[in-house]
Formats: C-alpha cells, sequence, structure tokens
C-alpha cells in the first residue's frame, strides 16, 4: 500500500521523444569546458588549443559512431538547425550553380516541421516540391519517391524514424534507389532527418547511404541547443550561418564546446546501450499495448506494429480529445503528450496522423507515449490503471451530455 | 620568492574578448534545468510548464536590464547567429516586400565576420552595399553615414564596441540622426552587434535608439551558444531558420532553457558589476597601457585612449611580429591573442587595424590584451615585465640577422 501510495505522488514521465534529462555522465563530460578549460577553440594560445582538442575529440567520438570521417561532421545548434543546414544548404548550392533553371525536391507528408517549413519556403521562392504521402502504417513506399524522381531532382529528403508514431523508414532502400538512380551524377542528395534514431537505430551511414544526416544531442540524454549535421565527404552544400568561418565555413558561430562534449558522451553512450536498452524498451512498449487494448475499449495503435521505435506507443482513443487527456494524466502526475512538443501550442490538429488517417477525430483523439531510461514495468502499469480510470469518466461524462 | 615562482607556473588569462569562464553563479543557474527540470518548453504537462516558466523568467531578467519588453527579446545559439537573423532577417523581409527593387545596406569596414559576411553573402545576391571607413582612432564618424544613406537604404549596422580594439561607436548619435531621417518610414533599420558592450555600457534602448542589438552570453561569463537579438516592437524581419516556430516563429528549435537561464543570470550580473567593475579594469587598462610604453619602446596604441572599452588594451609594437608574440607569450603562461580569436587560425592580416592605418605592417605587429574579473595589479605587472623580455629579445635577435 505504501509502494502505491508513493507512486501517486511521485510524477512518471513518458515523454522521452520530446526531452530527455541530461544524463549524470554528459554532466561529468561538459563541466571541464565551463569553468576550467573554457577557451575559444579559435585561440591559438593554451586554453584555446585544449578547447580546440576537446571539439575534435567529440568530433572523433561521433564520426566513431556513424562509421563516418571526422571532417564529415559539422556541428550545429540542435536538429533544427541541422535540418535546415541541410536543406536550404543543399538548395542554395544548387540554385547557385543552376542559373536560374527550375529545381526539384521531394519529401514525404509526415515529416518534422523542421524539414517541412524550410522546404515550404522553398518553394515559395521558386522550388517545386513533391509530397511523399504515406501509408496508413505511416511508412513510405520506396517506389513513390522513385516515380517522383525527375531530371531536376536535387534533394531528396525522408526522415529516419517519425517524432510522434515512431514509425520506421526504409532509409537504406531509398538510399540505395537514389544512388542506383544518380550514377555519376552529384544529385539528388539524399538527406535523412535522424534525430529521434540514436540509441535505437542503426547509424551506421556506409549502410544508410545517406549524403546528409541530421542529429540532435537533446533527444539522447545530451545538452538542449546540441546537434550536428553528417555530410557524406563529396557533398556539396552552402552555409546558411555566415562569419569567422568555423566548422570548414558551414556553420560560422564559435563552437559550444562544454554542449559538444556533452553531446559526443551522450551518443556514445546511446550506442553502447543500444541492444540492451531497445530490448528492454521494446519489451515493455509491447506490453503496454497489448495491456492497452485489453484494459481500454474502442482504441487503436497509430502506425506499424513492427517498424517503430521500441520506445514509443501512439494510441488512439474514440472519443477523448488527446489534448484533455494529456491534461487529466498530468494532474495525475503522468507526462505525455499529444503530437509533438515542437508544436504542441499550437491547436491544429497533428500532420503526421491526419496524413496517415486522413481523420481529423482520429488524430485530435491520439496521444503519444514514449518510455526512456527511467521506464519500468511498475510505472507502466500505474499509467495503465491511471489511464483506463481517465477514459472511463470521460466517456462516460460523454454520455450524460 | 616564492610568490615569483608560483605566479611563473600559473596561467596568467588575458583574452577575455575572446571567451570567458562560466561564473559559479551562471553554473548554479543552469543546473536545475539539465537533470530535473528538463522539460521541452513546448510540452504542456508540468515538466513543460516549469521549462517555459523559466524561459519566460529569462527573458523578463535579461529585458529588464535592457528596459526592453519581454517580446523584444529572441533567443539564439549566440552572436553570430543574432547577428546573421538580423542582417539577413531583415534584407529578406524588405527584398520580399520591395518587389525586385534594388536595395542599400550601410555597414562599417570595422565590423565582426559575423556582420561583414552576411553582409558581403547580401552583395553577391544583389544588394547594394556601402562599407564606411573609420578614423584612425577607429571610430565611425556619424556624418559620413548621413551622407551614404540614400531613398532605397534599407538597414544600417555598426557595432556598439569593436572586438579587436575596444573602440566604441557613437550608437546614440547614430540611432538619433536616423531617426530623424526616417520621419514615420519603416526603414532604415539600425542594426548594432552590441556583443562586446555588457558590462561595460549602457545598454537602455531608450538611450541607444536602435532597432536590432546582438548579444551572445559567451562574452560575460555566461555559457556558449547562447545569445539572444533584440527586436523593437514594430520592426519587421523573416526569420532564417525554419520549424516548430518557437520564439514567437523567429528562431524555430527547442530552445536551450539551462544556457538561457544561465545567460540571464550572466547578464544581470554584468549589469550589477557594470560600474565598479568597469571602474576597476579601466584603471588597471591604463595602469598597463602607460606601464608598457614606459617600459618598452617602439609601441603604440591602436584605437582610441578614451573610447574604448575599460578591459581593452590593442597595442602595436614595431617589428614584432604579433603571432611569434602570442605565441612567446603563451610559452610564459600569458594567453592574448593577435587580431580576433574568430580569424586567428586564419594567416590575414586583421581588417580592423588594417582599415585604421592602413599598413599591413602594423596590423601584423599588434596584439590584443583584454581583463576581466580575474585580472589584478599582480598579474599585470608579472605580463609587462615578461612581455619587456620577450620584446628586447626578439628585437636583439632580429639585429642579429
Amino acid at each position: 500500500m505504501k509502494g502505491k501510495t508513493a507512486q501517486k505522488n511521485k510524477s512518471i514521465y513518458m515523454d522521452y521523444a520530446a526531452a530527455t534529462p541530461v544524463s549524470s555522465e554528459v554532466i561529468s563530460a561538459m563541466k571541464p569546458f565551463l569553468s576550467e578549460q573554457f577557451g575559444n577553440p579559435g585561440s591559438i594560445h593554451n586554453l584555446g588549443i585544449l578547447a580546440n582538442k576537446a571539439l575534435e575529440k567529440g568530433r572523433k567520438d561521433i564520426a566513431m559512431v556513424l562509421g563516418a570521417k571526422t571532417e564529415e561532421i559539422i556541428f550545429t545548434s540542435g536538429g533544427t538547425e541541422s535540418d535546415n543546414l541541410a536543406i536550404l544548404g543543399a538548395a542554395n548550392f544548387f540554385k547557385r550553380i543552376s542559373k536560374g533553371k527550375k529545381l526539384h525536391i521531394i519529401t514525404t507528408k509526415i515529416e518534422h516541421h523542421a524539414v517541412l517549413k524550410p522546404i515550404k519556403f522553398l518553394e515559395m521562392n521558386g522550388f517545386e516540391v513533391t509530397y511523399i504521402s504515406v501509408s496508413k502504417k505511416g511508412i513510405v513506399n520506396v517506389t513513390d519517391i522513385k516515380k517522383a524522381i525527375k531530371e531536376n531532382t536535387i534533394l531528396i529528403s525522408v526522415m529516419y524514424a517519425n517524432n510522434e508514431t515512431g514509425s520506421i523508414q526504409p532509409i537504406r532502400e531509398i538510399g540505395n534507389m537514389i544512388k542506383e538512380f544518380r550514377e555519376d551524377r552529384a544529385y539528388p542528395l539524399f538527406h535523412t532527418d535522424a534525430c529521434q534514431a540514436p540509441g535505437a537505430l542503426n547509424l551506421q551511414v556506409s549502410n544508410l547511404r545517406t549524403d546528409l544526416m541530421s542529429f540532435s544531442g537533446a533527444k539522447i540524454y545530451g545538452p538542449k541547443g546540441s546537434g550536428f549535421l553528417y555530410i557524406k565527404k563529396g557533398t556539396h552544400i552552402d552555409p546558411i550561418i555566415f562569419g569567422g568561418e568555423q566548422e570548414g565555413g558551414l556553420r560560422s558561430g564559435t563552437q559550444n564546446v562544454p554542449e559538444i562534449a556533452g553531446m559526443a558522451k551522450a551518443f556514445k553512450m546511446a550506442d553502447e546501450k543500444r541492444k540492451d536498452e531497445s530490448a528492454r524498451l521494446l519489451k515493455l512498449r509491447d506490453y503496454f499495448i497489448s495491456s492497452v487494448k485489453k484494459a481500454i475499449t474502442k482504441c487503436e495503435l497509430n502506425g506499424d506494429e513492427k517498424l517503430r521505435l521500441p520506445n514509443n506507443a501512439n494510441i488512439y482513443f474514440q472519443g477523448i480529445s488527446g489534448e484533455q487527456l494529456v491534461i487529466e494524466l498530468d494532474a495525475k502526475g503522468v507526462m505525455i503528450s499529444a503530437g509533438s512538443a515542437c508544436s504542441s501550442r499550437e491547436d491544429t490538429p497533428s500532420h503526421v496522423l491526419l496524413s496517415m488517417y486522413g481523420s481529423e477525430e482520429r488524430a485530435n483523439s491520439s496521444v503519444r507515449f514514449t518510455f526512456g531510461r527511467d521506464t519500468d514495468k511498475k510505472k507502466i502499469d500505474f499509467v495503465i490503471k491511471t489511464l483506463k480510470d481517465i477514459i472511463k469518466r470521460l466517456r462516460s461524462q460523454k454520455k450524460e451530455v
């Protein structure tokens, strides 16, 4: 009984896809570069050299995890900037060398706003864009992309795993298809937003065959405001921020050395824990989904049952407002989200669920549970019970009206 | 004797304009938001609300120091991004609404690369740019700017204090002149890179009359990768990074809450300490400059004696390679810089000194000493002695050759 009360008073976080705590190991990795080795990595004196060494160590550690070259890693201020640099940078480069020719970009309808919005900006500025639909399971079809490629297609951007539904896209297959199509040409480039992938999916660049790949430190127990873009050697893009020409001229501004050291640590740890932690979370996730289905009527999993991130359960509860459910669960100490955090202060239904099911009602009645290192069976059981009670109450109130 | 040896073994940092350590108070302000209140400020549950509160508290604290409105503060990833957002954002906005009309920008020859390079980018893309010269003292003349203004001038960018020479520009006078010229028109906008100003100069926006003002947390004992842009209410600029539409749509990407909390603390502290610390540093600086002049022949201060930051001494040593001097001093544990850190890995002479004196020899034979909270008379005396010895040796070696 005592345990149960304690559980009730303690909050349960199930929104790891929105934000993760910075792990103690990451904080330790950052510390020396805050107040002792605080130099500007551009300085040529001792403190500058130490800062530059830390910077290059971080770059090497990250490159190792990807099987990439150190010079292929460009540090940015996060996932959003990485996506913008990849997309606007590639578009600006090809626009600059193509002398007024109309250029074409392919993406999917379920991308993160950090991909869709810069592409929308390019569309308003003369680019032609094809938005590929996904299946009801939230997966894009490689053939649909292949069919959309034209002579003037310079960029194809498809995310690795969706942030809302966790649906995993066939990146390797798309990569192979594009490389075959391309032969010895420099385009179309293939960009992947991989912000949700580390710690769950294979990140070997030789396997994925992407040219550009965006990452964030903030989703993997690293610091907010940290991120990087993988740029395959030989790939040309233009910078979007200009100045001191740090990061090989592709990202000006003094590098955030403490955060880079922290992100590298987070990235390495996510890789080391990947197999065990993925297996553990997958088991918990499947237990959660099947238990919810047993306990609650009229609910359905959004997205594919298998081809999804091991920590993601996005569920449709018929007749329930997702936003209200988030608020009611929060009152009981359980934190989840409706849609993605990046747009939860907006009042529009999820563009991801809309494009999968074409139903506003379903999009508005779905919520996302995402698990992490602190999630265990006890917490899941508590959440299922709480969820069941709330939905029962909400549905009975609705009948009364 | 013991003290002297200890002094020799301990390094002396005199490169505060390149980087500052993060103060212990700032680290304390950041900590709660790393591992406990780690939520995404876009989330609507409890941890999201706490993160959002911290974000808005940081915004309020910073706005207070400037005498600005909270909605006028837009968080970015640092000084470089703030400059780029101001310049490219303003240019893109006016380009969008001006339907192909040629647009004009005015700036000075001594701006930071984070200002000059985005302006150079615009120049390559059809904008007309006037680069105003400065006096031998490194100060821009208000009349020169006034004369350069044309009907199609949309933006004037002049830094508050130069990062290399510390020269303080007449921002208030330029601001007043522009407002008078403008009458009831929306342009030219007035942008100031104020990254070197906090803790030393008046930051009241009502006094300065700027429309856009860039700041960095990394120069004021705050975290690297933190910064903001002040955008006067009613000023229109376009975003340069697109996505989740955080920061009122002007800067997408999850806000870096720990760093914002830290930067706000650093900003408040710089303001509180401003009078006392400026007076202390000014005394040390003037003592340093006069002592160096007494101790060493053939040297000259670069820039104005009075109209300069209280912590900056940029000195020309005839016949000495600035870079070699930096390296020799570093070997003795004294860290300074030749030119700015942001370009010290390049091999070109300072564009700032070149435009002031028109002499490559002078630009290549100058170094910058910048003082900070840990600088005291004892350290300065040690540096003067070390400097004297090195220069004597270098000059005598030269004669031998």
